[in-house]
């Protein structure tokens, strides 16, 4: 099926190959009126672009965005948004040696049993470069959800045991979060997560990480009973992020060992809740607190040790880095960005979904 | 939107709430030609009901199913699969008196804010009565799945601070399920979980929980890039389970404490892999590794103690259970078998989608 | 795929056979606060049924709907509404004898095909009892764009040569066609088509007809480029309905014998068009002036006279009804309510898509 | 809703206006391996063109397709196919003097209602420059149903009251429709259809028409019951083009002229039917016989003479085609290869549907 689109009013559809000559987004269901430009794009894409900060992967190229339909004398039309964004620094070459190997961790293996081949060339359809497609959309998604006083953003939790405290004052966090090249809040823990990278990149390894998303200034009644519950959107979101293993809102996990007399939220007569344990939904649809959850990545895939493997047809190999390549010791980083659109894109849906709820709403 | 339904090519759509007649579920896109008989679904539905141990709610109906539609001389017949359960113990008197009470941890904040009223009669549509149906259609999604040889199923891995180790052998497995009354296979930490059951129900009190899903027998290929992944409908599918809080494939948030070179999957001449941190996915599409990974639940909301919270406009008011009631001490327990009905529903719909990936395949 | 939904915001999903026990249809997406009732469903369903006057087939029950979920103190909640209507005369034994023959114009062939075996009870899924059901939904959806103003209502335009006038006021239609048995609202047309039906029927013969559907009250905005025309949509339902072969929007296909000078509608000051050759819509969005159009029925297939065919496996065959059958001359006629029930639901759905289009409309 | 989306999985997403840098697709749902080169797409697509006769209007420029994604050596890999069209002819200074006039037949009021303005520029979106992509796609839409032995074609039926013969033997259309510019098959109709175009072109006026599809080689069993009908999706496909007004399937508004005993198409022992008044379908699904049908097409909106209409207050105001303007005097000539298409990408998208029908099918 269809199964490169996301969203069912506010809906996004990507392309494109990390080794083709483009890659894009489709933008279709969003609004007239929005404000946008290719300038915002960009300075959406630079966040996580690679090269960012010394320690994730050196593609040096700038991405640029250019809108090609959908936007007109500074506003979108209400027609589809289509954003292209050219691949520069595309020499699949290094590869080619190794095309027939499978690579640990890497779509390689999957992909030839689903479709019969497998584009080699840096990881082809499921480079983490698609985000970069999200990381666009999610800036007009982010615009949608202003217009009702909603903020979105997301944060480095941690690195491996390395971890910040909670967060979910916005007013402190953007500041924080621009001041850090890796997108953690807490600058004593940032340096350690720095010095920890530098150490494990050194050894040619790899480390996981967690991420947290934040959203505040939201009505209550976003999402959709049943199965669009705004928790399972957002579960399904943050799970087709390269490299994420884990999904939590809330307490998550942490509530599995809590008892029902300290997880329950009471209200207040303002109707808001003493405590926010439950992560800003009840029953899949949004109670005005923040909402919140994390995310866990999986360390880096790719690693600059040889690795005991096999080729296509199951001779023993050794997989390792081409020659002179560098690697990102930690995924989760570039992921921050992506985390935090994948939220505004979900709760975008919601928001216009939620005009349908009631029939006493004015058309 | 349509928010009742799940998935695309296997789709289910459920309707009813806990106090109303009956509930129900249409399944539709079930292919022709499988067998299936109203006592099968039966025996599903006894697995999740209430009162299957002394601990949990004692709502005493049996539920029984009855096909209404789409199965003839015990065949699908590829028309929509209609399957009604009747509700027959519906005494929504209990709460009339606590009507416009904020129940903490419940629906009636969420929906009145959503739909401007809220149907208090415990829990409406809310309630995990709707997760019968989702058992019920699982029922037709395991046969389906099986006639490819890949079984489903899940346990409780964890009340509380009590777990269980990891299982990924159906064989030791499904008759450890079936010796137990709380889907524990490991009967001393059965006991444990038992014996911490009563504790905490007899000061009124809940607890939270973690269920593994596991799912062998897979081909390699299943899933679809980029946002029908097999995690990404996994972790929407049991995120929209009442009470869940969390997902995790494979090492899931463990993985985010491990190095790359530890986490990484080497594959072998059979082209199975020698580990399996990942859980049986790669870039989103099944390796034919196990499938598994973990669901979490936070306690019980409906606790035998009074709480502080307010009515629907702000007035301090106490809940507490109505005179005579008992409560489900650990929700975890029921969710069981609903955890084991989604994922063989995911798997369902992408075993059908799998199909039309190649063309090579014959029609 | 789940081929037995319609809609996207407003999206109904049908199931049951006619020899089966019951059929149903569950309406997902209903704006809560609609106040609807039993008898107001079954009002609409008598309107479609067997037997409201002498020409059409005999199967007498009275359908009586009853609603199962969504409804509450009378008035929609927002989840889904699940209406049911049993099956009282099902005797299915006249087909034994005939079950192997292929009957023209029916879908025992193509069925067979499709899914490897045939349910040959009366038409199984195919029969033309599935429409009861979007009757009934379409009660709900006429209510929805009531609310903002909207009336549909469909007619009786034609049976073979005997036809009637355009009508585009409403006001006039609608007592009009409560007097007619046959939904025709020209008297002396009727008359003409009544004696042409019982002539056609003592020869064991039928015939074929054409509907008009119409709205009125409509806004202009309504529907959604590209692929959501008003018209794709509207055309897309009336194809669905059993029988039916044509679709025009407007003047249809006779604007193909019309020049441009001619068939342009140009704008007057208050912005509504001097004429209406369009049919209320440009460039798939409604101008807010009346929307109309005509669907084509075949002539019932099943007629009482002996016709040449095979069996499954190709042996010459007679079919003929099975003794003691009364047959439907003109499918037409109980195809009107279904016309306009498919309008009202396109109406409905696109209404509350509408909501979405402009970010400055209030949330 | 996302409403730039068809399909559902062969799906087609396109973007772009006429006057913007570029017009694209994206085709998610493409099957891997099949053969696609550039100038396949660019051959279709100059069937379309504007410019392929004398009387079609002369936007000068040869449309090159560019792939952008999705095919790797050659072939399709299973990822999105991305294929993008420059636009190098867009002045759109001529419109700037009228844009405030609403345009008779044209999408200025309607989009001005939807979303709130109305990019003025040659019909923006609403231009039938959108259907190039269609055509775009359709090039693998064949590709795809080509593998099943499956072959559609379209022809011009009718300009106004001149038309052609019925025709449904493929090998004799398509070597006619290569000859002929306005793809009719018969020299003599083509003929006085050349003469007719240029005498109203002449005048400044316009011209409506009809278009024939067909389908042979299919198999029995395609289409989806009940709201996914082969004529259902055919109707929504057909009806999405700009400015067509109706569509038949068969023997269409013919149908409701004829009797049972006519029309109903008896079977022969090779399990084909003698007639095929149905036109390849019973009850939603494809007989096995040739699909056949046709569509309406309007008159050319714009024409070379002066309309009376209003500007977006009211005031009354003349239009007319900007100095120097050409027309094109019938639309539906450069409507017969987007028919042909949409026709293939109903056809692919219910070949890979069909390939879950039963659960027999070898996965």
């Amino acid at each position: 099926m269809a199964s490169n689109s996301f969203g069912q009013l506010f809906r996004i559809t990507t392309w494109g190959e990390s080794h083709g000559p483009a890659i894009g987004v489709v933008i279709d269901g969003c609004p007239a009126g929005i404000a946008i430009t290719e300038a915002e794009i960009n300075v959406a894409l630079a966040q996580r672009a690679p090269g960012r900060h010394a320690l994730t992967s050196p593609r040096k190229e700038p991405d640029e965005a250019r809108i090609y339909s959908g936007v007109w004398e500074g506003k979108t039309t209400g027609t589809p948004v289509s954003i292209i964004i050219m691949n520069q620094d595309v020499d699949s070459s290094p590869y080619e040696a190794m095309k027939s190997i499978l690579r640990p961790g890497h779509a390689s293996f999957t992909y030839l049993k689903k479709y019969g081949h497998y584009d080699h060339r840096g990881g082809g359809r499921a480079s983490a470069r698609e985000t970069a497609c999200r990381v666009a959309a999610g800036v007009l998604a982010k615009k949608i959800i202003a217009t009702q006083g909603i903020q979105t953003c997301a944060y480095l939790h941690a690195i491996h045991d390395l971890c910040t405290q909670p967060h979910t004052t916005m007013d402190e966090l953007i500041p924080a979060l621009r001041a850090s090249s890796i997108f953690c809040p807490e600058p004593l823990i940032e340096a350690q997560m720095l010095a920890r990278l530098s150490a494990t990149q050194a050894t040619g390894d790899s480390l996981g990480g967690v991420v947290t998303f934040l959203a505040t200034g939201l009505p209550a009644g976003l999402g959709d009973p049943i199965y669009e519950k705004i928790e399972a959107n957002l579960a399904h979101a943050m799970l087709s992020i390269p490299a994420s293993k884990g999904f939590e809102i809330g307490e998550g996990f942490g509530a599995a060992m809590m008892h029902g007399s300290e997880h329950n939220d009471g209200f207040r007569s303002d109707l808001t809740t003493r405590t926010n344990h439950a992560g800003g939904t009840l029953a899949g649809v949004t109670t005005g607190m923040p909402l919140y959850g994390q995310v866990a990545f999986k360390p880096t895939s790719s690693i600059n040790q040889a690795q005991q493997t096999t080729d296509v047809i199951g001779n023993p190999r050794t997989w390792h880095l081409p020659p002179g390549s560098r690697h990102d010791p930690c995924v989760a980083i570039r992921a921050v960005p992506v985390v935090d659109a994948m939220c505004a894109l979900v709760l975008a849906d919601a928001l216009l979904m939620h005009r349908t709820a009631q029939m006493e709403f004015s058309f």
